[in-house]
């Protein structure tokens, strides 16, 4: 069953890092498809990925056949497949709290900082790494100034951002934290992420979905 | 108990639009508090609604007391507290279905469009009305020609996304067609599109969710 999960991704994918998180959580094995989104164009705009996921982009989530696109969807649906541990709330309101905590980054942050609109940037306004960073790190700030308020001031947060498991809103978190870094965004005003953050490093399953620890990712320089 | 629902929105927001149609379908009363996004440097940014939204974005929506922000996890809640009608099929692939069709919405389209994004394009890179309309035009075929192929190539599309009731992907694709009419985008090529927005259009559940059916929006010109 479990070698039927096939995983469409990048290493350095948020939206794949956040399945890969889910994927270890649950203590499931998959099989690993590297899709190079730069190399000869970009493999995502190949025909054969393309039938798989018409948007051509990562990750997608191959089940015993059935192909799930979007990476929240793809959690939930591996929650409600392989309930244990689960990656939700029991009850409605905390539900509805995680996922709202999911959906400030990956709807609000994220998309704006993804490759595409980054490509979109370069080739419409001339923008250079410095002008592409300012941008970046414009919208990560402002999503984690709302983050950050919505954690710091809620009972609800724990060890992890609700409770003290990790749920959909931290597969989230940790990647859109890794971004942050890239983009050398300061980050001494989010100290309950920055908690959260490290809470999330110290578990294995968040480790092994590292970018630098996938297979397709580059070697470190010597 | 269905009066205590207060909705903060705004007439034009593609996402107050959302969450306006779950709560007409389900025929939950709910009272309208309007903010106004653009007058006064946006309401959205005083600091009483701040408080309720640390996003300073609508919608929001308060249930007896408790704050709820974040259009689908806003939908997903009302479908898991009024269950009916559902807005979500009861099979794990068919919610996940209807999810990723949402979400291709409501993360890698409509984020791209919105008023903040095009604010910083006019400010950062001196972006005119054209320009953000190519902008805009842009984003949402990329999104559209994707849905179009997910939804006419797929058994389970019927008369709406998803079976022959509406579901939460069809609450994201009307007012994203909203926009993509606002924004003066040739619909022709999106067949099944175009068809699903018309038999929503039929229903009195989206036609009172309309953005100039709300009593914040503007006269129409004479």
């Amino acid at each position: 069953m479990a070698q039927d999960l096939v995983l469409y991704g990048y290493w350095r994918s948020s939206a794949a890092y956040r399945v890969r998180i889910a994927l270890n959580l649950k203590g499931l094995a998959y099989e690993s498809r590297p899709i190079h989104l730069v190399r000869d164009g970009g493999e995502q705009h190949a025909p054969d990925y393309q039938a798989l996921n018409p948007q051509e982009l990562v990750p997608c989530l191959v089940d015993g056949g059935q192909v799930f696109t979007q990476s929240m969807a793809i959690i939930e649906y591996l929650d409600e497949t392989r309930p244990a541990p689960p990656l939700l709330p029991a009850d409605p309101a905390g539900r509805a709290r995680v996922r709202a905590l999911a959906q400030l980054l990956a709807c609000d942050v994220h998309p704006l900082g993804n490759l595409r609109v980054l490509q979109y940037l370069g080739a419409q306004f001339q923008a250079d790494d410095a002008v592409k960073g300012t941008w970046s790190r414009h919208w990560i700030a402002e999503g984690f100034r709302a983050l950050e308020m919505m954690l710091a001031g809620h009972v609800a947060t724990g060890r992890f951002c609700h409770g003290d498991t990790p749920t959909l809103a931290d597969a989230c978190l940790v990647p859109q934290f890794y971004n942050a870094v890239r983009w050398k965004l300061p980050l001494d005003d989010y100290p309950t992420i920055r908690r959260i953050h490290e809470a999330c490093s110290e578990l294995e399953a968040f480790r092994r979905a590292a970018p630098e620890a996938q297979a397709d990712a580059p070697a470190p320089a010597a």
